[in-house]
């Protein structure tokens, strides 16, 4: 059996903002740092920073070089070693291409949303696409989240997180990090 | 039976910096918006924000203000109804009080930590105690975390979240979003 390989896509391009309206939002210091930790906990095999924007892309390698290469890399090389699995890019294709080329083959994408597109998966199913060895790229969006342009084009959906209320406004750090704990902690997890 | 309540407590202070020494942190903007929509999305009670430092607690005030009574609380309710489950206070102390005020009872103080301190539970554990109707106030610490002399204060130690490999450094955000999703999420959670 192929071991599991889990990638994450933070998209800044195209999500939607609080009227619906597709945007591109901006690179955001703690969700690099956040999602690359958990990523790093779990894991994950690289997290793509998805933006159009080549400052924004800058930017990103930037902060990056500072934990990995700079001063931040001597003092705290845990922090680096988190950031490391980060790799930039400008569209969601190119990390598609780029995790297909490290598997050997296309990974299935998948979104998570309560608004459905492409087959429906809960949690279980997704762990055990994984334990078959099946690659997968989970995407989550910054802003009010991946706009319907994108998600047309997902392989399939995660259910929306969601607690006991009806409140579901999850920062998007806090949502990466409870994905990747449900589908990846293991038996720990009890 | 009683329903369920369970409290978060940031701690500020006493905390450890990476050398082990104990400190006072700073009050992070985003610690008090992830962790209270976080809260807000699981159930959560209250979110109590602990620090000696008043101007600190000034500061606090101001940034929740302006989300659950000023500008923000018009341009975005969703995150001012997050914001209003914050209380501020002093001392763990003031919030263990609190919370006995509100329940009739002293709550179970719980700390997450490899250090373990007072009973060991996991997550199904306690998740019994709360479905028994036990009110319990789950500590969590800023900077390299809880100093070793609030950990001898606490009832219970939960274990430290971890993946599969050795590498254990969540954002203090990430791990609360993960504590609360494992205790309160229900049968969702598969």
């Amino acid at each position: 059996m192929r071991e599991a390989r889990l990638d994450v896509a933070l998209v800044h391009y195209p999500v939607v903002n609080r009227r619906g309206e597709t945007i591109g939002s901006a690179i955001t210091n703690l969700d690099l740092h956040d999602i690359a930790r958990a990523g790093r906990t779990y894991g994950v095999g690289t997290y793509w920073v998805v933006t159009p924007f080549a400052e924004q892309r800058d930017l990103a390698a930037r902060i990056i070089g500072h934990w990995t290469e700079g001063y931040g890399a001597r003092a705290n090389p845990d922090r680096g070693s988190a950031l490391a699995i980060i790799r930039i890019c400008s569209a969601l294709d190119e990390a598609i291409a780029g995790m297909s080329a490290d598997c050997g083959r296309r990974p299935l994408v998948v979104a998570t949303s309560a608004r459905c597109k492409g087959e429906r998966l809960d949690f279980r199913d997704l762990r055990q696409r994984l334990a078959g060895g099946w690659p997968v790229l989970l995407l989550f969006g910054t802003a009010w989240g991946l706009a319907p342009e994108l998600l047309e084009r997902v392989d399939a959906t995660l259910p929306a997180i969601s607690g006991p209320g009806g409140y579901n406004h999850l920062s998007v750090r806090s949502a990466a990090a409870i994905v990747l704990d449900r589908l990846l902690a293991g038996p720990d997890r009890v």
